[in-house]
């Protein structure tokens, strides 16, 4: 490719809606132009690398046994009210109307077709496993789309579904998809880690998300350096302590804290660690009937440590907390007798539902609030001043030096981008379609199911976030847009450059390498400039002064310096390079 | 690729609604699968033959140095503002809100799109000639969507569109696409033609369909079976007559034609060829305020032979007709005195414009309406019973045997179904956006802009149309979704059928050839049916009693019998008959 033959079209400024280093610098490299909001036209230079994407995701899927279907953009409304989906969805499903006033919506996802493909075409358990998938255009209608490709709202996506007999056969396909998806994520070249996910309602371990790993990252995740032990934050369980609680040492007392709402401010004040407080949270969850209306509510008390953050997810899988919400002002003062920030489960006005994180459990000597405006009660102990918990949960987030569930020493958090995820779906949409196959045993049975999902067009943002430098991108080699650049310096002048330019292009196409050769007539300043923003991995520049002497130079983009290479050399120098 | 890992599923029975061949075809062979009107899933077996089309479609493209970019599904309304089509497009133009009821379009082209990005990137006349093509999801919201992929609602096309800093540049880059065009359909290895089309407004001659030839094609094509001209039929050109006119032999008399309203009715009656017949259509334009207010009408009478067809372009063409409607009734019994069906220029109540066709001018001792129900003139002549004609002009469509109008014969028509279209825009798009560029005298300058659209899931209903028996589909080896079929006989029963099968597959798949081994283990009269169907178009079948005397089955789709070929030379024969 020559470069006068393709649209190169770099900007000195990002636009000031970019927050984030992937969409200012794709913006600035010409790969993307925005359209809309959270809606942008791929341009040349982004394209060639969504391509590549695409490519490595196909060939993989193809090779895991996956076959390619392609479901459309516009689906009509009725399989999505079979599932339900249509109604219960919110507005991020875009729906829309035909000129016949039927419903339609565009896609965001595909289970619901792909069910039905699957309720008429698989008749047989012979026929499964089977897997089927797309690289197709989907749409979410975000409230706040933003940060370039990485939350648009149309977007590119990879959506596998699976089929199987039954959950053995099903956590087999998991299996394989998971492989898949590891070689997949090798070969683009970038850091990533498979970590452990909350299946919801299904249960089981089967839903592992892949993040790139990056600081910019919207996800914690949370690892254990020792082992391969990887979740998110709302899975990664926190062990139970195992140390004893130790004995009392203080007697309880009531002390003043004036405005010290906080557990730190309480903590500051006290001169204590803020390990030694306890928060109180107030949820409640409510009795309805089949119209919805409410029939009677229950308050709940939830004590963490002062230092420790809600996991809700957790909290949602204690009995009775499924449907939680947070309890109101109202509901706090006719339980408590007292605003919230200085609440505390001694002296409550009513009775209400005590669940206790299991690191709250083993303490002594604790500060918490004493129900009462500008009062903490201190040196609280459990059995003393008040019962023993009777229930005690995983309530938290794990924090960096817990230990890992797994033996293997102290966990560590990191951010990361989700570009990936693998997911039982068990027969959630198959029991909703009536969706069946004939078993072995002459009967019709549910597809065990399982959704697979790679962001196309995010996964190139992601890569950005984790490689790029104050110059530009740095693609790694098997996504970039171009592997190779030859960059002559006064090509217009010379013949000597212009002709091993030339050469040297040719050679490399030639040999089925991907290289562009900057034929512009830029500026060499500019030039180079262009292509440290572009961020292609490897570039060659050519000069008279270097040529008299036999010389080129090579510098890969994430070098801080060239390499001279004899002309005669680059090209075999350059192959090797990229073998 | 082995056929137990892939999805074969065909049907005996078409669906009541599949009116056509390739609709019927397509869908029994397990291609698409209609999931709304107009709107289906490409079914892994036809999706093979789409990216096969796209391939092509790309590599051509690309060579032709046109540069893919990735335009959104969802645009926003503002564009289609810009050039007035959001509120000119019919119902076909899917509109649609998001959740902040801000305006869409569903894209069924980009011209909008593509323009706003040229007038953001190419500044300067130095940046140009480019053109920018994509390969995409395409909605129209079609009132009556039928025959499969040929009329579907959603449908990929790729588009192109190109700029150029003047007019003769525009030619070029028109030439270039329509050279590269005729590379394409030259490798999907179908007929068809390149067919002058009408370019409405714009004029010049640079606009041409290219269309598939099937007996089923919805469109005419009129072309010379000496030459290269070949026209759609509102195009094509009717040459005057050459012979002079008769001198008149009859006098104009007044006859009775009780309830022959029409003239092929009149002409049995009387005993006369239809071509001594002249029909009257009367049309009418409309003079209106900027309110949109009908200020004053005028009605057109037009004559042409009972046995032509009036042409609605080229009537829209007579200066004076750009908006011609049909006259109303009324208008009719205003001006000529009598009810359609017994019409004439003899003996108007008031005055009309009076536009002849060619073939009319020269007629003599011919027979119209006489302006009275239930009666005719015969014997009518110019210049005699009325005056001669001052306007005439070329208003109907051309029949086969008319001259070509390049002088190299007489015409022929066939059926063709539009798949291609190349087409110069001129400005009408830069205008209207504004879109300008740098010219050399370094003022703004508007684009000169050409599109170009390739149906990519109508071609292979085309291709269907064009190439099946009544056993299914023969594919074309470009865009067949396999090239060979490998179907051995009682492979579970014989060793040495499947090591055979299984060894010319692996030797095949080793040399590129795109190959499918069914080893469904179906039973070979249903096996054989399933690949006729599908129309794969090489064939190979292998059984016990064949491999006994070292020879297995060959057979071209086309072909009617199988030839035996010995097992060892199987390979390099297939692979000889693809090269």
């Amino acid at each position: 490719m020559k470069a006068s033959q393709f649209l190169i079209s770099t900007l000195k400024e990002a636009p000031a809606d970019a927050e984030i280093a992937s969409h200012q610098l794709m913006t600035r490299a010409g790969m993307i132009k925005k359209l809309g909001a959270g809606i942008y036209n791929y341009m040349p230079m982004g394209l060639r690398v969504i391509r590549k994407v695409e490519a490595i995701v196909r060939e993989e899927m193809n090779r895991a046994g996956a076959i390619e279907v392609t479901m459309p953009v516009v689906q009509p409304a009725e399989f999505w009210q079979e599932t339900g989906r249509f109604d219960k969805m919110g507005a991020e499903l875009l729906r829309i109307q035909d000129r016949h006033s039927r419903d339609f919506v565009i896609q965001p996802t595909s289970e619901e077709v792909v069910t039905d493909i699957a309720r008429q075409e698989f008749k047989s358990y012979k026929q499964l496993p089977k897997n089927l998938y797309q690289i197709q255009t989907k749409f979410r209608d975000e409230r706040r789309p933003r940060f370039g490709l990485m939350r648009g709202r149309e977007f590119i996506m990879k959506d596998a579904y699976s089929f199987d007999k039954d959950r053995d056969a099903a956590q087999i396909s998991y299996q394989t998809m998971r492989a898949a998806y590891k070689r997949i994520f090798d070969r683009f070249g970038l850091q990533y880690r498979a970590v452990r996910a909350d299946s919801g309602a299904i249960g089981g371990d089967l839903s592992e998300e892949f993040q790139v790993i990056a600081a910019t990252g919207e996800d914690a995740i949370v690892y254990c350096p020792n082992s391969d032990y990887a979740a998110n934050i709302e899975k990664a369980e926190s062990l139970a302590p195992t140390q004893p609680r130790a004995a009392a040492a203080q007697a309880m007392a009531k002390t003043a804290t004036p405005g010290k709402s906080t557990c730190a401010d309480v903590a500051e004040l006290l001169n204590l660690p803020l390990a030694n407080t306890v928060k109180s949270l107030v949820l409640a969850t409510d009795e309805a009937n089949d119209k919805g209306d409410i029939l009677s509510s229950q308050v709940w008390l939830l004590l963490l440590r002062g230092d420790h953050d809600m996991n809700e997810i957790k909290v949602g899988k204690v009995e009775g907390l499924a449907n939680f919400r947070f309890a109101t002002v109202s509901e706090i003062e006719e339980h408590f007798g007292c605003q919230p920030g200085y609440l505390g489960p001694i002296g409550l006005k009513k009775p209400v539902k005590l669940v206790v994180d299991r690191d709250v459990a083993v303490m002594a000597d604790w500060v918490c609030g004493a129900n009462e405006a500008d009062y903490h009660l201190t040196g609280v102990n459990w059995g003393r001043d008040l019962p023993e918990p009777t229930l005690v949960a995983d309530l938290r987030n794990v924090v960096a030096g817990d230990l890992s569930p797994d033996g293997q020493g102290e966990l560590a958090i990191e951010r990361g981008i989700e570009i990936g995820h693998v997911f039982y779906l068990g027969t959630k949409y198959s029991k909703a379609m009536k969706a069946t196959f004939l078993a072995e045993n002459g009967k019709p049975s549910e597809f065990e199911m399982g959704c697979y999902g790679i962001g196309v067009t995010r996964l190139p943002a992601a890569a950005v976030e984790q490689n790029h430098d104050e110059r530009g991108i740095i693609w790694p080699d098997a996504i970039a847009p171009f592997t190779v650049v030859i960059c002559p310096i006064g090509m217009d002048r010379s013949e000597a450059v212009k002709t091993a330019a030339e050469k040297l292009h040719a050679d490399l196409l030639a040999a089925g390498v991907d290289v562009i050769l900057d034929d512009r007539g830029e500026r060499p300043g500019a030039m180079l400039a262009d292509w440290e923003l572009i961020g292609v991995p490897h570039r060659v520049v050519l000069g008279d002064r270097g040529l008299q002497e036999g010389m080129v130079e090579y510098q890969q983009r994430r070098e801080t310096a060239a390499t001279k290479v004899p002309v005669e050399e680059v090209f075999s120098f350059i192959t090797s390079r990229l073998a």
